[in-house]
């Protein structure tokens, strides 16, 4: 995996890349839908790729890892081969969603033991299995197995956690090294820095994951319940120390406005299930903020969510269609609002791009969120003030 | 509306032809995809017209009149603006739904009173009242009120409920005659032949109905709990009757089997659930039969539904994918299957119409029945045997 920065701002952190991988490139800043069990909810992949013209997606391993399971997938020839999205995927660790998920889990130094949220049945995460089970799906990018505090942790806590993390991040870069692709094609591992919201503990996660020389690296245990402004700091703090010449990847983030806030401080990837999960409820992010389609407002109203649009859903429809659609319970209207959610963070994504290039970040950023804050008393503000993570998939 | 035949068979009473819409042309025989309020469940419109093909679909009155109701539709300018389906649209009366979907309905000389199933508010349908409806849905082509007795009624009520039928008819086409369309584009009423399984009464619908000369008329009743060789009976019966100069539209049915046959007997418009209910729940119809893609069988099958099948799910996805999709619960899956059956029912109205304009209907019929024979012991035999209809959406 190669990564190459083309174009930096004078005026903020922001910085435009190309990754180039056996999957071909991705663009940098970057949005990742999430596909947690090999499909972006909802989503073709004809959709995903010339719709919404994403250029990598997420998947989870924890979901794949208990279905369909490894056998299927390697019998498949990898997820690539199973679920037919040629272009990039990255993989998280399955870790998160053993947390957030599951059941009876149990922390020891070898690993994390727990139940299927499916079906009771017993697992066992080490460092070293989350390599090889991320070996067997054949993902661009893998990711370490950490574990992630929440964001209101006490400093022991989050210490005791962090040496846990350091320790499984050193047996699992081992593990990377000591083994092999299984497809043919080559895979990255990418180590995570987490420290909770303590500065001193996140400097000391972040120059250790620098020293290991990984190809990208990750900052992971934010928008868990922090408020919004620390999680910039800590960004700031932990990208300080995080080598330049490598992507970094914020796990699991965010608002349309956390992503320009993190750009700014030199963030690359992202990923959040905000776009879908806001959209199969109506939520639907615009240039004006969010708009809640079920507001009684909208029952007459024949424009399309977002005036100039070109997502699949505004080219032809109209608010109260959607929103008869979605009151009606019918599946096509949260395709519509997802289609639109992940178009609106993809084009956005674009724009970013576009703007870093142009050395006009500061003032495209200032001028997107002066914008969204039009309709932002109408929906829940999930996010806008205090972030909050739950990739739950 | 006109209607021109422009093949004929030798061996059996199937025909091809072309009716003109202001919506555009419609070739017979054809199959209508069930949009019930507006929308072909979990399919796109633009999916609708690339992929699947479909020339014209089919809107349930009940439905949309309950919701999202006549002010919106007819703020929008119709059905066919609020929901951007530019081709012909027919619309039902409403009466079935409102006999197999609500509560507490009476039914008297007037029309029928019933309870939402939504929000048990109120309601009346006459027959002068569904033209109204119509007239604001817009549809190309509007159905009349009748009575749907259940396959098993004995001769009395059959007899009892046919007066009904005609007496509604009566006043529903005199309606229909001093109104005028909305929205400048032309609507056809057509009426509905009853009877239940008695020759007596379906010779004597079949006169009644044929005597209006309305632009095409409908063979309503069938597929109701009857065996299947006696709806075949039926449908030879009024085919006898009904002017060989209007399209005859069987509704409701059927099975690939049930439409083979009906063709057969000179019918040429379809409609029914199958295709769509079936596939969500991953029964799928192939030229070999069906096939339950959750049999545990297809876990590891890395073949398309279909080979050679031209639908976007054969074109891109697994067997085992698809499966593990639907047993994920992902919309997706759902989605793919319903995208899979109705491409395999319009596709089969394509060989049909061609097979007919060759002239060799019959031997296309044999070896399709006999094809499809193959894999059948594998699912539910909907129909196969004993064709039932339940056009609940």
């Amino acid at each position: 995996m190669d990564y190459k920065v083309i174009a930096t701002c004078s005026d903020s952190k922001a910085r435009a890349g190309v990754i180039t991988t056996d999957h071909g490139e991705i663009m940098t800043p970057i949005f990742m839908p999430v596909g947690t069990v090999g499909s972006v909810k909802a989503v073709h992949m004809s959709e995903l790729r010339d719709d919404i013209k994403a250029q990598i997606i997420l998947g989870n391993t924890y979901h794949l890892y208990l279905r369909p399971g490894m056998d299927i997938i390697e019998q498949a020839g990898g997820l690539h081969k199973f679920n037919s999205w040629e272009r990039p995927i990255l993989t998280d660790s399955g870790g998160f969603q053993v947390f957030s998920l599951s059941e009876n889990r149990k922390l020891k130094d070898e690993g994390v033991t727990f139940r299927s949220h499916i079906d009771g049945s017993k697992h066992l995460f080490t460092p070293e299995k989350v390599v090889d089970i991320q070996r067997s799906i054949g993902s661009d990018i893998m990711m370490a197995l950490d574990e992630c505090p929440p964001g209101t942790s006490d400093y022991q806590y989050a210490e005791k956690s962090l040496r846990l993390t350091q320790r499984w991040l050193e047996r699992g870069w081992k593990h990377f090294n000591e083994t092999s692709p299984r497809y043919g094609h080559r895979q990255a591992f990418f180590p995570i820095v987490q420290g909770c919201t303590y500065v001193d503990l996140r400097q000391d996660a972040a120059k250790h994951v620098a020293d290991l020389g990984a190809e990208g690296n990750a900052i992971g245990g934010l928008a868990v319940g922090e408020p919004v402004d620390v999680m910039y700091d800590m960004i700031e703090v932990v990208n300080e120390i995080l080598p330049l010449d490598r992507p970094r990847y914020l796990m699991g983030v965010g608002t349309p406005a956390n992503i320009l806030e993190a750009v700014d401080r030199g963030v690359d990837f992202f990923d959040c299930v905000y776009p879908s999960r806001n959209g199969r409820h109506g939520h639907l992010y615009t240039n004006r903020g969010h708009i809640n389609i079920l507001n009684a407002k909208y029952e007459m109203d024949d424009t399309p969510i977002e005036e100039g649009c070109q997502c699949p859903a505004c080219r032809r429809y109209t608010k109260a269609y959607i929103r008869h659609l979605l009151k009606a319970g019918e599946m096509l209207g949260m395709r519509l609002c997802v289609l639109h959610n992940l178009y609106f963070y993809n084009h956005m994504m674009t724009e970013i791009r576009d703007a870093i290039e142009k050395g006009e970040y500061a003032s495209y950023k200032k001028k997107k969120l002066e914008g969204m804050m039009e309709f932002d008393l109408e929906a829940p503000h999930d996010g806008y003030n205090i972030a909050r993570n739950w990739r739950k998939g």
